[in-house]
């Protein structure tokens, strides 16, 4: 009997007809059962007369099903055992206590995004190096784009496109591609531009992503998968309402079944200026009817955030809309929209020309620490100038930077949080001195046990002391943390009042855990 | 004839009546003429039966006094001879253009202010050497208290006090300096608080004020005079609405005849919790009719912006009230109020425990920046930990810190600017490349003639290169900034497209000149 373990996939492939268009025209079909559940799964075709059906089994035990559908006159059936998780396998990541996120076997999913929004589309080579960089790095989860793009940095031409090319159907090429790139001198390629039926998916451009996923599930690793962009030229971004529809669905019975898969139905939706709110929350519906499993779904934007309270969505996935203050505000947006807060893009660390791009890894490690100890979830990413025009934030490769490292003692830090999670809390020990808007106490924070731990980070601020105040009746430990240098020094342990030293640099913080 | 140069202080000093309180009881008032104007200034009374009337002139020639009132039977006349100004004798500042600043014979003000709140109660030997410290600095204005301060770091008792000694009149000692104070560590001090005659003036305590705004003013600083703070333990806060106004009128008396003299309300109004929007209100009406040099007026918060478009407001005297976004949103406050923007606290250089007082010489002069390049003029303070508690901030003495350097080269960049001030406009030649928001972009600057002049600054970000795009027949020179190091880097002289080479390093600018 074949076996695959809980949350793992597990796949049936049938041959069928393969005349007229058998994307349209056939469906296919499975259910699948076992005592605890009873799920029906959509298949996919997947070119020359082979159908595909995925399954991700949330149970353990013996499973049977059934598939079916005009693709085929017989139907089929079957067994297979599902076997415990492997190690590294907790399953999908949920939203658990309204705001966090955690895997389905209840281990928390402390969030530490990166960006490679073209990096299936490059090279094998440049991809496998992709992946090892990865493995090196903290980062458990990766935005990337199903469609190719073409922007500033990255106007090469795709190996495989999406759609099969032939007559233009479903799309108009030649108005498209105008969204974000007019501005690029993007008049020649534009003439270049081919004809794509919309209604005739690439399989092979599909098959490069079931490897790319499911290396990336093997790694860990969280694949954020964009659905729709506007760094186009070639139509993609602008197929009529049914296309989009076809291909949502074919996307969804295709991916659904990787546990690692998490739905972000655009990137910059707000420069898609041909599709409407109601369109997205259409999409954003049909996604959430269409998969079994529930991944998370979300919408990230450009200028303005998407209306988060929308039911569809699971999460926020932002992009900061203000240049000086953004996950600052991280707490605040958790209050607005009770989900869990992802920033998604929160600028990058590098040295190119836009500003979006050219922050620091000082910076961009503060920018880490302020989402997180304000409960939420923050995005890397990084755009140094290369002389081939490899960066990390379109193509992958090699990580340049200095902020992975601190990302990496970050997630350590948010590790070792008694109960896996920060709550936000005053900081109810550090002494009161009058004013009361000050950084530092913004940050303040407790777990549920108000008072038993709390990290006080200091930002772009450079303290020389702090002075605390606890009960006379308890004791406390505490460490400095200094978040550049990943380094945490115990300083003692401490009742009543008593004034830390600290050494006056940035990025500092204090860590209190109570003994007593 | 007695002379003095025009916008100096003439002053008249008569013996008169001494018995009961004169700071009540006796009036003393003068009428000054010439050709071009005929003012009528009140006069104060200087302890021990000296009155005294002070008089700016502002033309030149000759001019008649006549002093009278109920100090004396008698009236006094005389003539004297006013002569053009000195070297760096540029009159009282004025407001143009609505929201910039210039000195009254037309030299643009480019304000750049520090702080030092009590300097003037500190030692003689201290106030001594802040004086030294500030004619080696770039700073041309001055943020100070006329009362003695009792805060943080500076709980010693003053030298004098503003009111003599005796039995308490006008104030209830007991129940005020719980304003701010109340977390302090007070109790003992609370309680060896003298009791203040709220109707009599220590003139030692404004005499030792009257040769610092002269040595002040003989420097070419501003004195921007602080008339009520909340850091109180004396009650000196807390004074009934008859006294505050005897006060008030008294120091405009005292202090209106010096031209580098503006009228500061109040530090942190909003924590002054006694006074009412009624009160300050009254208040700077009561300056406003009873300075007959109209100087500038404004009023300093902590948590809530003034309503900056009262009549008697001259310009916005602001302190951030974000930790995160403020002086980058300069030219929005000016479009809201249309008064210039001073930014009178954006935190300090230094690293004592509080967040406004930790921040690097490198944020300190970004903040400058990002004021001025948006129209705005900036506020320096200094807080580094000393080991005798004297803190520039508070004390005056020494500055420790890195960036008034760098303001000082920022004052030479700002003195560069043709027609003497930025105008806010498009980055006409930056080329667009899609994204709408983004750093620099709101930092390009042109000035009256657009496109003859931008500076275009980079702040935390640090581009490696930027793109430019000339009309085809117009030349600009092109120069590299390094705000940070003070170099101004030539680059050369271009026309049509072209790519600046920048080092990649945060705090740079690119400026470019029309040649042709």
């Amino acid at each position: 009997m074949r076996s695959v373990e809980r949350w793992g996939m597990f796949e049936v492939r049938l041959n069928g007809h393969w005349e007229g268009n058998p994307f349209v025209d056939r469906t296919i079909q499975g259910i699948f059962r076992n005592e605890k559940e009873e799920v029906t799964v959509e298949g996919f075709y997947d070119g020359v007369g082979e159908y595909c059906v995925r399954f991700m089994p949330s149970y353990t035990g013996e499973y049977q099903y059934e598939i079916s559908g005009t693709f085929s006159e017989e139907v089929s059936k079957g067994t297979f055992q599902v076997t415990e998780p492997a190690a590294g396998n907790h399953g999908p990541v949920r939203v658990v206590y309204g705001t966090r996120l955690a895997y389905e076997d209840g281990t928390p999913y402390n969030s530490l995004g990166t960006t490679c929004y073209a990096w299936v589309h490059q090279d094998v080579v440049l991809q496998r190096q992709t992946l090892s960089s990865l493995a090196d790095s903290p980062f458990n989860k990766i935005r990337f784009c199903f469609f190719p793009k073409f922007y500033l940095y990255n106007t090469r031409e795709p190996d495989t496109y999406p759609y099969e090319r032939g007559e233009s159907r479903g799309q108009d090429a030649r108005q498209q591609g105008m969204n974000i790139n007019m501005k690029l001198d993007v008049k020649d390629e534009i003439a270049d531009i081919r004809d794509f039926d919309g209604y005739r998916f690439n399989t092979e451009h599909f098959r490069k992503f079931d490897r790319q996923i499911k290396n990336l599930m093997d790694m860990g690793i969280e694949a954020d998968l964009i659905l729709l962009h506007p760094y186009d030229k070639w139509g993609f971004s602008t197929m009529s309402r049914e296309c989009d529809e076809l291909y949502l669905k074919y996307v969804t019975a295709r991916y659904a079944a990787y546990r690692n898969v998490w739905w972000s139905l655009a990137n910059e939706y707000d420069l898609l200026r041909q599709k409407t709110e109601e369109d997205w929350d259409a999409y954003g519906e049909l996604i959430r009817e269409k998969d079994p499993w529930q991944h998370l779904r979300s919408i990230h934007n450009c200028m303005v955030f998407y209306d988060y309270n929308k039911d569809w969505i699971t999460h926020c996935s932002m992009q900061r809309i203000d240049l000086y203050k953004h996950v600052e505000d991280t707490d605040i947006y958790e209050q607005k929209y009770k989900k869990p807060i992802v920033w998604d893009e929160i600028a990058y660390e590098g040295n190119i020309d836009m500003g979006w791009g050219n922050i620091t890894g000082k910076e961009m490690v503060r920018r880490f620490w302020e989402s997180v100890l304000r409960g939420g979830y923050a995005g890397h990413g990084e755009t140094y100038c290369h002389y081939q025009d490899i960066l990390w934030w379109s193509h992958g490769g090699k990580l340049h930077g200095k902020s992975p490292k601190r990302i990496a003692f970050l997630e350590k830090i948010m590790e070792e949080t008694p109960g896996g999670y920060l709550k936000r809390g005053e900081g109810a020990f550090d002494e009161l001195v009058g004013i009361p808007i000050d950084q530092e106490r913004k940050c303040g924070w407790g777990t549920e046990t108000h008072c038993d731990y709390e990290i006080h980070y200091y930002g772009f601020g450079r303290p020389a002391f702090r002075n605390f105040k606890f009960p006379e009746n308890e004791r406390y430990r505490i460490e400095v943390i200094d978040t550049w240098k990943m380094k945490v020094i115990p300083v003692g342990t401490f009742s009543g009042k008593c004034r830390i030293e600290l050494p006056g640099k940035q990025y500092m913080a204090i860590r209190l855990i109570r003994e007593s």
